[in-house]
């Protein structure tokens, strides 16, 4: 019998996360104080981050070791295992070896935990007691909810009105884990109180959510705020996802040409594909492909420009590609897609050509998705079905090709606590929601793009 | 670093199902048939059931091969993880080493594929192109379509109709994996329509359901019927669980004092401890404990007795502990507990001693259920949180009694489409529904308790 899914023992799981500053072609454009226009120091940040957090924020480090506190929890869950999707492969009638990381193996269902775990870590040992949190749809929620309870820290979730109403079971899962979820705009903070003198029936959004998390993380005693992506300290905490992969790929005795990965903020895909994108500027050929909506195309229509985290303009001006802070997304299934930014990290590496972005439709992304469960059993979230999408179009090339390609792809999470996105697929109510081009035009008319940094041509190091 | 899981490779899992009909002290009562009285023989159950699996029915063999197409299915998430519940031990302060095995990892979210799996396999081995079954809450009826998916047969799910419309993503997850889930009672069969007919508004049943479903694979074309629990090849197929414990806790270096599992047709409680019930038959002293809920005490309170396994006495009569098939039981959340049954074969094993059952009330698992959510991280199925609280109280009492035990559980899936059951928990809306003794009398006063067959008594053998 061939074998499903490869697994590694406790005692193999990476001791050391993978630090891509160290390694990147170009380096970063630092953050800017939306104040000044200057670069953001480690004291500009002090007030919402402990500041161990804020040193894996801006060091320069290759690797940096894993605390065994954080190994311990890490293996509730981890390492998790790799599969092969012979299933599918053979459905598809392909050459193509498709292989994916199974993140949703997690407590939580999905790779969140990965960042939520050493975040929670490093705020207890600062001394902190409580952490201020926003949170859409609850993926990211829930995850740091579950690390508060582990590590017996407060959690306090500030989760955006309309999901709070809509998705009762995310919030059920975070006070399950013992976090106190509140719908924003709440009447707890100044942010809130003035968003509901304006608009009494205000729905909520990510940016109001996000100015609550952290005034009350700032006004509160001992509370830090945590952002679950975009930083480059949630890139490097995903990493032991992608160490764990490269691993697994070396026990299956394969090597990817194609590693795929869905991407809102970007840190399930940089969780992944970041130590092969260390190989492939290192000389190895590699295809590393971030998806995205079609309706939120950040990485493919976006330029690389200073903006802000958020829609009410509160974080540091982030070097990245942008719709816009004020663009707001379509209302697409993938909640964790729908962000106007992207990471820095995996901004300037598709700069350098060592990532490739495409946007796929919101049809073809749950067609493949029910492809998926129906071969291999398990239903993604909705987020990660672009993954799947991407996959079956690199699996059907490789046929036409009569190519042996090695495929690769992150999947993120299960989506068992997603089914209503399904239902609207089922029940035709689903929309491609394609962006005309004149709304990108006008969501791109405030960005002004940064100059071009000098690009990095791959196998040049 | 302390291990927290123990894995067995794929090339591990176990080859052959433990049948424990060859080593039951008390040989098995026969079914009868509901119209003569007389043993069911195999020709009477042929029109619900393939050949193959009648066979395995009534098989007296020791072990039975598994065949290399279900194991190549069982791959997609066996040999499933044993968990050491560090965590919990500590927060309970206890002596007690407790261990768990870990059946939510399955795509369905429980240990429901161990024979839906098997059951399509046969099924499809056999000829049939189409399943019918039952479900109430949805858990069976979501591993069975994943099943025939993966098998390419059609599936068709007649569901409760409450739980239809109260729990639509149980009825997703089926559709998503192609099955066809319909309310019952439907207009479909000759029996929903008789229902109907009586009361439009009828919620439906399990009893209902399960007339439906057989009807629809008696009448159609290569169709056949499936049940998910009670019966022999059930409890048979879901050994695997157990033989692979037993395998990792050698691996452990442990062995357990005490065996835990909940109880509601029997049959993830079968599939971890029938093989240390056989382990009990020959001399190893083991508490092995079997939990239910108090609101439908069927194997602390009812006795042993012929009865229907459904409530319209359309299947056979079979010998086990029941409540009545004309028992209701109170709305608990633990959906698959409420059944006026027990397996055959679990309740033959309470009368020889091999096995002791206990009742839990419901705020009791649900407080369970919180504890080791926030300890060990995962949230469990309200089913699951009856096996958890009864690991609470030996983990308790080993602390009392100052004794290093070895408590060992089946954690049978996760909570994550289940969550409404916990927001009734928090919102104060659960009762425990400790059932009057009077309650009890009226349920069991038309049941006439089978002459109780020889006792047997451990070490004898």
């Amino acid at each position: 019998m061939e074998v499903k899914k490869i697994f590694l023992p406790e005692s193999e799981m990476p001791r050391q996360w993978y630090n891509i500053m160290a390694d990147m072609p170009t380096p970063m454009e630092p953050p800017l104080h939306p104040g000044t226009g200057q670069p953001v120091g480690p004291d500009d940040l002090a007030p919402i981050f402990p500041m161990n957090l804020i040193e894996q924020e801006v060091s320069q480090e290759r690797w940096i070791d894993i605390p065994e506190e954080i190994l311990e929890k890490y293996a509730i869950w981890r390492p998790s295992p790799l599969y092969r999707a012979y299933a599918l492969e053979k459905y598809l009638d392909t050459p193509a070896k498709i292989y994916f990381k199974n993140e949703g193996v997690s407590p939580a269902g999905s790779h969140k935990p990965n960042t939520a775990i050493a975040q929670a870590y490093y705020n207890k040992v600062a001394g902190t007691k409580r952490i201020c949190t926003e949170t859409g749809a609850g993926q990211w929620g829930s995850a740091l909810a579950m690390s508060c309870a582990l590590y017996g820290l407060e959690c306090k979730v500030y989760m955006v009105k309309i999901s709070y109403n809509q998705k009762p079971y995310r919030r059920l899962m975070m006070e399950t884990w013992g976090a106190t979820c509140v719908a924003s705009p709440s009447t707890e903070t100044k942010a809130g109180q003035t968003i509901l003198e304006q608009d009494p029936e205000s729905p909520g959004s990510l940016g109001i959510a996000i100015s609550e998390a952290v005034e009350a993380a700032v006004t509160g005693e001992n509370s830090k705020y945590s952002l679950g992506s975009v930083l480059n300290h949630v890139m490097l905490h995903q990493t032991v996802n992608g160490l764990e992969t490269q691993k697994q790929m070396a026990i299956a005795g394969d090597y990817p040409d194609v590693v795929i990965g869905c991407a809102g903020g970007g840190s399930n895909f940089a969780g992944n594909c970041l130590p092969f994108v260390r190989d492939k500027i290192h000389g190895k050929e590699i295809d590393i492909i971030g998806v995205e909506p079609s309706s939120c195309p950040t990485m493919t229509e976006g330029p690389f420009a200073y903006d802000f985290g958020d829609t009410v303009q509160m974080t540091p001006l982030l070097p990245m590609h942008t719709l816009g802070h004020n663009f707001v997304p379509a209302p697409i299934h993938a909640g964790g897609l729908r962000y106007h930014g992207m990471a820095p990290i995996i901004s300037q590496l598709i700069l350098d050509n060592l990532i490739r972005p495409v946007a796929v439709h919101q049809m073809e992304t749950f067609q493949a998705g029910v492809t998926f469960a129906r071969t291999e059993g398990f239903i993604s979230a909705p987020e990660c079905n672009h993954a799947v999408a991407m996959v079956i179009r690199e699996a059907i090339k490789a046929k036409e090709e009569g190519k042996e390609k090695v495929i690769l792809f992150n999947w993120s999470g299960h989506g068992l606590v997603d089914m209503a996105a399904y239902q609207a697929y089922f029940e035709g109510r689903l929309s491609d929601y394609p962006l005309p081009e004149e709304d990108i035009k006008r969501a791109l008319a405030d960005i002004e793009p940064l100059p071009k940094p000098k690009q990095y041509r791959a196998g040049t190091i």
